[in-house]
């Protein structure tokens, strides 16, 4: 095996030294297995917050999907292949009726380039709405949207950004809050009018994962939604990090928040790490963009995607991984709240289902720089986890929804164990 | 197995009516090995058309590595691993030695996009200069500059095109259409600076596939890198079509023609239909790039589609593929001169290496319902090939590189057959 030191030169001399890695010390892994992964040397760690390998790493049905049909056929749409319509089919029953077709990518970033290019064809309009501290992916128009990390692109003219408050941190009453966020996109979009650019869509991940997973006032998804459709703007749920049945009470992030979206984008957990994305968006929102644009992706909707996408729902209904989210999480929550209880720098607990944290702070000022002890205390407990949020102070712990109940006291023993040596 | 009429209805109410298929009456295919399809009706096909299976459909070595891969780890690139730092040896191996540095996508869109985005960033300018009928990829960006198919999006006000000019069918000298066509760059450039868009950079197909493999005077690619270099763009070349060794006398379509780029986009073949593309360039450049920008791509880089890759690699070597399509490629462009010479509607036999054509024309005028023709009738005779260029009266011949001479007189014996019947 190559020593971490020898790697990463190589590392520079190709891929470069700007791809970025994580913890001061780097790790190296070589195999991974439901949700252990283990390093060069030998040693195990428990993967509390890798949501790609959703069903877990190397998951054996979705492994066996992918080199049965990689062995039989892999082409594009130009020819017929059942088995993309037959996931779609099953993808597709997975949402509200009135979301019946989808498009599909190879990435987060395409599907949101394309539910935006939808949006702006159909409005007429350009502006869009964005949370100040989110990511929705790498193109040149998702860089000019890019709040919540650094891009030399300056923030586009035609997009406005909103504050997702958060009632953790927030001394304000909630009504006030409320109504001080909803003006704030009152203005946001009156800006965007009178500046001409009209409002062509919101793009908001349901759950605010980048933002830190805020607690939001009651209300405040249901007045985004109707402000922005009321200005003539579509809905856009980016559920790349909150999809597939992350909030153990919904299969989708929108369902769970309410948010009535008129395009959903899918990504990271849909293949298991296998690329594929997709937009999901209803019939008369398809017809008017298929019937003005000739649109074709080569590699998306190719029979081994489809193959691996159906297997990850056969895996997650076999192991039932939506309810396991709601069970695991809600106990693991309990903890956390106790943490919560416990240290006076945890100011709060966040997020629902198998999505969750400790927001850090001190004398009321958030505190980065004990979220990133954490992460690297936990690490040397051979735990994964990472931080989010606007001020990097929210741990981040978003396991493979895998995540077992065998291995939710390890993971929470061991952030017992490393917060008790701040 | 699923009638075409009952698979088109359920495929219409889920991906849609719109999503493209090829020939009159569509083709459904359920299997595939090295360069046949076979349909559900159990008839086999030769693949004179698809790139994308560019060592073969389910190539053994390539299904064999995905599977491996697949079943150790699949995890992004924030961890170490030595996967994709072997890949990238391997293939920065196959460039120039001022090539050296490379950064992956999953499609060739995602490629072309960053190519774009880091030539922005680096010059300062947004002009930009593409062939008036050319395609480059599905996102807001790419929409904006394509020329070469339906796209709701008007031109961008910073983008502007030039004339690919061919001598077979341009009745001017050849010096004549050289000097014009420069004029034209020179006027583009001008009018770029002129309205204050600078030029960020030129995107070419480095073979012009989408225009058609058009027979362009010597010094026009040198020309047009001088003048954009002099103009402070970047040259990129887009190898998704013309790369893999395609050209027979060069791995790289760049190196066949001389165009000498900063930036370099591959997609298509690069993992003979796993979802996977790059941008090469220098370290300079990617020095000024990735210390500007949180650069991180979820899926591109994955352990999986090193394999994958390496193994495309690898295949092509073993089975010399490039020298392949230069010695069958030669006798097959014969064969086409051939019947350039006997039918009066065949102006002339087009292109390189493996991607050949014919270019129909009666009485001077394009004949693409000839080229229609021609490829249903090889449909009948049971031969996938396709057409291109602005007129779509092209021929395109663009099969595996896996192809062999065993099938090669299958191939052009049909098409002898099918143009006799026209």
């Amino acid at each position: 095996m190559t020593s971490n030191a020898a790697l990463i030169a190589r590392r520079n001399r190709t891929i470069g030294p700007y791809s970025p890695l994580f913890y001061t010390e780097p790790l190296q892994f070589v195999s991974a297995s439901g949700v252990w992964l283990t390093e060069a040397s030998g040693v195990r760690y428990l993967d509390g917050y890798n949501n790609v390998p959703h069903v877990g790493h190397t998951n054996e049905r979705v492994v066996r999907a992918m080199h049965e049909q990689a062995a039989t056929l892999n082409i594009h749409t130009r020819y017929l292949n059942e088995r993309i319509v037959d996931y779609s089919e099953q993808l597709l029953a997975t949402f509200a009726p009135k979301l019946d077709r989808v498009l599909y990518g190879n990435s987060g970033s395409e599907a949101n380039e394309l539910a935006i290019r939808i949006a702006r064809q159909l409005t007429g309009a350009t502006g869009i709405i964005v949370s100040d501290y989110s990511y929705h992916g790498t193109t040149i128009t998702l860089a000019q949207l890019t709040t919540g990390l650094k891009t030399r692109e300056p923030l586009g003219a035609h997009v406005r950004t909103l504050r997702i408050p958060d009632l953790d941190s927030d001394p304000r009453p909630e009504s006030e809050v409320l109504a001080a966020t909803l003006a704030e996109l009152d203005a946001a979009i009156a800006s965007l009018q009178e500046a001409g650019f009209g409002l062509s869509a919101s793009l908001f991940d349901p759950l605010f994962s980048t933002e830190g997973m805020p607690r939001i006032p009651s209300g405040l998804v249901a007045g985004i939604v109707q402000r922005v459709r009321a200005a003539g703007g579509l809905v856009i749920a980016d559920e790349v990090q909150s999809g597939f049945g992350r909030t153990g009470s919904h299969m989708w992030g929108h369902a769970a928040t309410g948010m009535d979206p008129d395009l959903v984008t899918l990504g990271k957990p849909m293949g298991n790490g296998h690329p594929m994305s997709a937009v999901v968006t209803s019939e008369a929102v398809l017809d008017e963009f298929g019937s003005h644009n000739e649109f074709f992706n080569t590699f998306a909707a190719n029979p081994v995607s489809a193959a691996v996408g159906e297997a990850v729902l056969q895996e997650m209904a076999a192991e039932q991984l939506q309810a396991r989210a709601a069970s695991l999480g809600a106990a693991a929550r309990t903890r956390l709240e106790a943490c919560a209880a416990r240290y006076d720098f945890v100011r709060a607990a966040k997020g629902t289902g198998m999505f969750l944290g400790l927001d850090f702070a001190v004398d009321g000022a958030p505190a980065p720089e004990l979220a990133k002890q954490v992460v690297e205390a936990m690490k040397a407990r051979h735990v994964l986890i990472s931080r989010i949020g606007r001020n990097e102070s929210v741990l981040k712990v978003r396991p493979p929804l895998a995540f077992g109940a065998a291995e939710l006291p390890l993971l929470l023993d061991a952030l017992d164990d490393a917060l008790s040596e701040i």
